[in-house]
């Protein structure tokens, strides 16, 4: 019998969302599976802006970032009615199963489908790497791509009279994205909400700097601890430490994914699939190390999410002082 | 006889102005001369921080942006002594001539050098493009694929629920790099210092848009007009027209050179080398349509700046509504 | 009474095509006429291969390479029946005028439909740069970044064994990707098909270069030339001069158009339509220094090409040795 | 007592060298030791083109493509001569423990030096990922995403009497760079040394892609298998099946490094001289999941390489057909 797949992207987009999109509905469509394209998020399941994709909507897809589907907040799918009206455009179009593509939010909907009885599936896309159950998240290697590409540039205009950078970087609850950036930038600092903050140490730091002779002092700064002009400010409180300070914003998160954002949203959404042709539901796919996973979206739900990145703050520390 | 050259980089630097450097020095050994770097501009010119540069020098250095001169802000040069000693400097190394690549502040301090009977030379270099005597200058080209760089990305995010985006670009007196990202990213409104600020205006298309089912709209302001979140709060004061903004900043003056501005660099640094050889100085050089052209640095500094880019302001509207 | 504009890209497709169509689309209806875009270039045009476009068609367009509308080779343009096929066409959708993009195959075709009584505009969009009446060509800026970009990262990968690299970038009849690429990277030889080829004076200068104590020398040569395979093989006649030969192909053709080419090509669409708005046609339209010009696309076709970049070569000559 | 650390990197050069080499000067002379460098590999080690390195050589490094320290083929060291004429090196200059950073040559090289009694530790620095005790090599990811954009650009150009591209990627023993820009580009035919090579059935596909309206075709193909135009020639044996050729050649290997190619770089630079001051020698490093990992470096060359990238061929026969 002819399976019915729906799929949706959720909470903020990410690069590569397209490229999950793109291997959903190729590969539904090679199984020999009806796939339908969800537009807006829970917003649009619950309004049932929903559409039978073929191949062609998807052609020309694998290198645009976004997301073809729009996405949305839909606080309202939190409450019973928002979830029923969900389940019924659900049935009214026939669909059998359902791909969520987003972050912790989009998988909150996920498992209130799956308590519902519904199957569903979630796939960790963001861009700032905070999902559990996966050691990467789709969109974060572009977004790591593209906050080094503007601080190498930021490096350029280093000039004599300017000490200190403070470039704040997106991850609301986690610092990955500021690590990768900063050790790929030689950043002198690294601040992280998952570290205890120590004003006195970094200022302690930025004069032993000074002493060696240091020109520039960088500070890669992720959104979640607080933003970078309250930052800069808590800093030129300690007296001759002003510092020029750049907000990444929003374009972190836009751009043509990179190879390794297409290749694990390929891989995600493939597998997706799998799972769902193996009768699986209910389950979040990942990759740990070089594999990909699934668990209980329960579960995942549960797990404290632990960093796999977390070695590089000490590196960082022992290579760029 | 021997020429002697001296060469330094002053103001906020430019992509490009690397190329233009290494220009200056190859051609001036091709001629047989001697050529002598002067680090951190002005300042470094007052206080002798001074080195006869050779062709290794330079090498690998076309492609990399900032200066590898360096630059610093030296009020003090407008003052007498701080003229007398830079005048010291230049005897005490036999230096005969001299090139001062930057923007305006620059070029006042070759036009005081030049009153004062030493030869200098002046080509314009500051991403602003906001220079008398030349239609461009080095490294506008490049903060203009920058900043489009920057709207690009920004445009794969924009979703259903967000109805405007504010993106400050740089440009205190000249909106130059807001007309070329605005008409290259297809803004509906590209808001210059150059032209009158008419809120209702603007508000009136923002509505116009809508009604016609437009989802987004992107507004490019140059700094020069006001902040991107003095804009947006001026904005909000209509009623629903909640906007994001972005502040691209600093990453705008780095980066590798743009194929625009190695050129432009290096035909700059060419004839200024030349036109020194020809025994002219007192002078500026610059761009006229294709043509390289120089200027008395007196009259070119007195002169109203007429952007070629004005047409642009008037396509836009017709194009990009 | 409402106009019906016709437009089709031809030839070889070159980055801001795309940017030029939406200017074209945007303006004419901003007019209040009507759009049709013909697919496949002149051979869509004989096959009726039509359709009317609206401003939804061009969203999302600027920034993307290639040509939505898609190019064609059709010889049988040339032939009688070619030309009242087309003519039949543009009668039967009620086309009064046509806008085309494209190389001087393309100039041709709309000189043919000209001279039979059509009116018909040129715009020229080529990445080789070597159209008569204009400076500058639509893609000319993109593809010399993509050069650009390509030849930064062999420079990379220079290691002591080897000695000579050869570059083959495009350009048939024109150097002048050579020449803005070679200048840009420092490129010891710029080869073009406007110089004479003088094998015994680059042996020389390589040979000169050696004794410097230089290590590599950059050959960039126009495939108008040669290949570049043939070129190394000539080289190793003399002796010891084996070159790594890297043809940089069809990539140039392609990637988001440049700041400059969507300025370029937003302005060319948009003065394409004012033209034809106050009654003019046989024209192409073209940019000398910085304004936008039009010329009778008769006389243009007989115009000997003169390009505004022959400067670079003399320059080059004596910075990068 | 203070350790004398020597570093080389050997072989083809990789994007990320540089920043493992500045990761290694910089937590050796964190750790209190000293750091020498070796220019031009194995070749520099037996001339004794050695000099000690301070924080100052590897300052603006991180974000450069090649190597600083250059790198040559020199056979020579397979004999016991050249052997034997670098261990006297290491002594003059007082090294007790070297660093090699490259490909599998590199290793035979290390293994050697380990063999004879002189403390070696291995890096995996290739674009290649063909070294068995590693997922990733140093310079991969880069190379990915270098080929993967040159492939964007190039379909950007597909037209409509263009059937086939043919792109030839590097890697001689493993497809992994051909399995990476293939998935991420969409290519239909991913062609690798890994797999048998299968020409009618290649063309059946083809042939079914035309039947269902698909107008090109993008094949990916690893150097390792046979040219590109050698593929060719085969293809169009089969009739109808001309296909366009572009061989991306060294491009791939420059670049300035990939946020992840940084971060793995920096991570082995970091563990290497961690081994070395705990007293470990004779091993390569390596990353396995994400974790880093270390092995002897004889059994390691033993070993036969199983790429971790293998299931994608299978994912892409399913998603891009």
């Amino acid at each position: 019998m002819v399976k019915r797949i729906g799929v949706l992207t959720s909470g903020g987009d990410a690069p590569g969302m397209n490229a999950a999109i793109r291997a959903i509905v190729r590969k539904t469509i090679y199984d020999g599976n009806e796939i339908y394209g969800i537009r807006y998020g829970y917003r649009g399941l619950a309004e049932g802006d929903i559409y039978q994709m073929t191949i062609d909507n998807v052609s020309d897809l694998l290198a645009r970032g976004g997301t073809m589907l729009y996405t949305a907040r839909y606080p309202e799918f939190k409450t019973k009615e928002g979830l029923e009206k969900a389940i019924e455009q659900l049935k009214k179009f026939g669909i059998d199963s359902l791909i969520v593509i987003g972050g912790d939010g989009s998988y909150r909907g996920a498992r209130s489908l799956s308590q519902a009885g519904f199957p569903t599936i979630g796939i960790p896309g963001t861009i700032d790497n905070d999902i559990p159950g996966t050691d990467y998240t789709i969109g974060f290697d572009t977004a790591c791509n593209t906050a080094l590409d503007a601080i190498d540039k930021l490096r350029d205009t280093a000039t004599s009279h300017i000490r200190t950078f403070v470039i704040e970087v997106m991850g609301r609850n986690a610092g990955d994205i500021a690590l990768v950036a900063g050790i790929g930038s030689g950043a002198e600092q690294i601040i992280i909400p998952e570290a205890d903050l120590d004003m006195d140490l970094i200022v302690s730091e930025i004069d032993a700097g000074r002493e060696r002779g240091k020109k520039h002092t960088i500070i890669v700064l992720a959104e979640g601890v607080m933003s970078g002009h309250e930052f800069a400010e808590k800093l030129s409180a300690y007296g001759n430490y002003h510092a020029r300070v750049t907000v990444l914003g929003h374009v972190q998160r836009g751009g043509s994914p990179s190879a390794r954002d297409r290749m694990l949203a390929s891989s995600f959404g493939y597998a997706a699939v799998e799972l769902l042709s193996q009768g699986k539901s209910g389950v979040c796919v990942g990759i740990r190390g070089e594999e990909i996973v699934y668990g209980d979206i329960i579960d995942t739900l549960d797990q404290k999410r632990e960093s796999v990145l977390k070695p590089l703050a000490k590196i960082n520390e022992e290579i760029s002082y």
